[in-house]
């Protein structure tokens, strides 16, 4: 029910199928994130409309609320909110090491205080993937520490290994292969001996998907595109590429680039509800005064329902007033946005001018 | 470009037709409050798909932000917020009597404080038009005080009074007739001898259209009901006649069987957002612990694109999770639900069996 099928390659992008037991999914592909069980503002038709074909559940909000037991009883993920094209979830590893509080790894697994109300939880890799099963993700992911940057290499090193230790404790745990797809996740922070030595570990392992973890955690872009310069041609070809939690245009492009199939984050939704845009030319901080009379979309080539509908002048005034609908306007032209611009991507790598492409782009595009 | 088509009646319940500019209005009719020219975290899309032929937008707010000189150059409040079908402005006066700080009240208008940033402005009459002129509502109505209630005999007198030659004022300083009626507002508060007097004073000036203010802001129902039972037969058949501020399905109902044709209320947008869900049984809290495994709709009996695709569990746990779409869901099966009552209700006009339905309706609905 899961096959990575590599239709081309340019360079080292690659344009790609991910086939699904909810669907097909051309790759490179830009996954929304839908945290709390919704993309934020979202319905899964708008999601649909346009083009989202794979959305991310983050496992650490849905165990603490409402808890994967209910998910479970209400059918799964997909049935709870109402999506049938495919999810991802991650293993809830992130948000225990970034969001929960009074953390303690062990090597059994990691204690912790939920950011909700305080209480008590215990989380091993065993765990983390019955609450993925409970879920019924496409795609699973291991339980992980992502390390922060910066990390010196002792404290990268013990944690890679635990992570590793704790991916075989992950594929031991997981029955439901045939419905669920587990990933293996690469760490090693920015010392390529040690993210060398993850993809041996994991490869060891064997995983139908590998996903590169610890980048874009504050590092310089010139340090991401290096670890993924050295670490993707470590990869295998026949297997899908994930680089987790990005999301800006020149860390999407860069990525396939780079020979990534996969990226998500939360940053078009996060920044929208800041009256935030991305377009073609950069972003747009909507709230600014230099947009209160401006009648033109958001983005001038923008084909969303939100730039073929609304003003600047009107979404800044939505987003002053703090108005819901502003929101949404722009959470959906942000996701169009990324999903077009993977759209656009495809197109190229298909064309073999992706390297074009991507010229073009950084033309306009002002970070 | 504007008139009442009165079709048939049944009891004092009217079936009728409003002409305007944009579009023809089915009566009885339900108008969504869009306050800050939009209908809280709704599109105009999703407004049209659930019936809705006409929306309120509320002066005040739209002439402290972002101005109606704004909405002007915009091209009219129409333009501004992407929304075709027929929009119904107040005058701001209810909100400078229940949200501005520091009012104080002379022959010549109000000066008041904004509740947004302590500013200090005046409106008059004349200014109140004159923002209603620039907003391009289709139907506008005059500058009134709002007396609140309880309200001593004199003051309610004094009051009416004022708002009567104000009443006479905005007709004066309104040209614009050809493309937006001005409607007039009795007031008298809960003292039949002065509705009647506000009645005669209003028709000697003469409107297209007449609203009963002051009802629904605190008193009991009976009492709102024996002030409509007394005030409506003294409104000329010809012309259409609007409830303000009423939106409870009772509410409803019952101003539709006194003659009223028209009401507005933002009970059904403000109660989604604190979970609450208008049924035909009644109402849900859906935040309640009882729905948390409830795979059942909202409403068992409705139709609306929420009811079809979501459960109260999972709508609950948008809820408590303080999920932008929770909110949405919820305030499209609100509108849609107070919008089929209508037509519904002009159903059971149409076909002579308005009272059976009235009694039907409060067969299964609980306050």
């Amino acid at each position: 029910m899961f096959e990575y099928e590599l239709i081309k390659k340019d360079g080292n992008a690659r344009l790609g199928k991910l086939h699904t037991p909810h669907g097909v999914i051309d790759t490179p592909v830009f996954m929304p994130v839908g945290t709390q069980a919704t993309v934020k503002s979202m319905t899964p038709d708008e999601l649909k409309s346009i083009g989202a074909q794979i959305i991310l559940g983050n496992t650490y909000h849905l165990y603490l609320r409402p808890g994967h037991e209910l998910i479970r009883e209400m059918g799964g993920l997909h049935s709870f909110m109402n999506w049938d094209g495919a999810i991802l979830t991650d293993s809830g590893g992130f948000q225990i090491f970034s969001l929960a509080k009074l953390r303690d790894i062990k090597e059994e697994g990691v204690t912790f205080h939920s950011h909700i109300d305080g209480s008590a939880h215990f989380i091993s890799p065993e765990k983390a993937i019955e609450i993925e099963n409970a879920l019924g993700s496409d795609i699973m992911m291991c339980f992980d520490e992502c390390a922060p940057y910066p990390c010196d290499y002792d404290y990268a090193k013990k944690s890679m290994e635990l992570t590793m230790r704790w991916a075989r404790r992950c594929k031991d745990a997981h029955n439901n292969t045939e419905k669920q797809a587990l990933f293996g996740i690469v760490q090693g922070s920015v010392y390529k001996d040690l993210r060398e030595d993850s993809v041996k570990k994991l490869l060891d392992i064997d995983f139908p998907g590998y996903a590169i973890g610890g980048l874009s955690v504050g590092e310089p872009s010139e340090m991401m595109y290096e670890m993924l310069d050295f670490t993707v041609p470590l990869l295998p070809e026949n297997k899908p590429r994930y680089n987790m939690g990005v999301g800006s245009p020149d860390y999407l492009i860069e990525s396939v680039y780079r020979g990534i199939d996969m990226c998500d984050c939360v940053l078009p939704t996060r920044i929208a509800r800041n009256g935030t845009a991305m377009v073609s030319t950069g972003k747009i901080v909507v709230r600014n005064a230099e947009y209160a009379y401006d009648t033109r979309p958001l983005d001038l080539e923008c084909d969303c329902y939100t730039c073929k509908n609304y003003t600047r002048a009107y979404i800044r005034h939505l987003v002053k007033a703090g108005e819901i609908l502003g929101a949404r306007l722009i959470s959906l032209h942000n996701l169009y946005f990324l999903i077009n611009l993977m759209k656009n991507i495809r197109e190229s790598i298909k064309e073999e001018r992706f390297l074009q492409f991507r010229e073009e782009f950084y033309k306009k595009w002002k970070k």
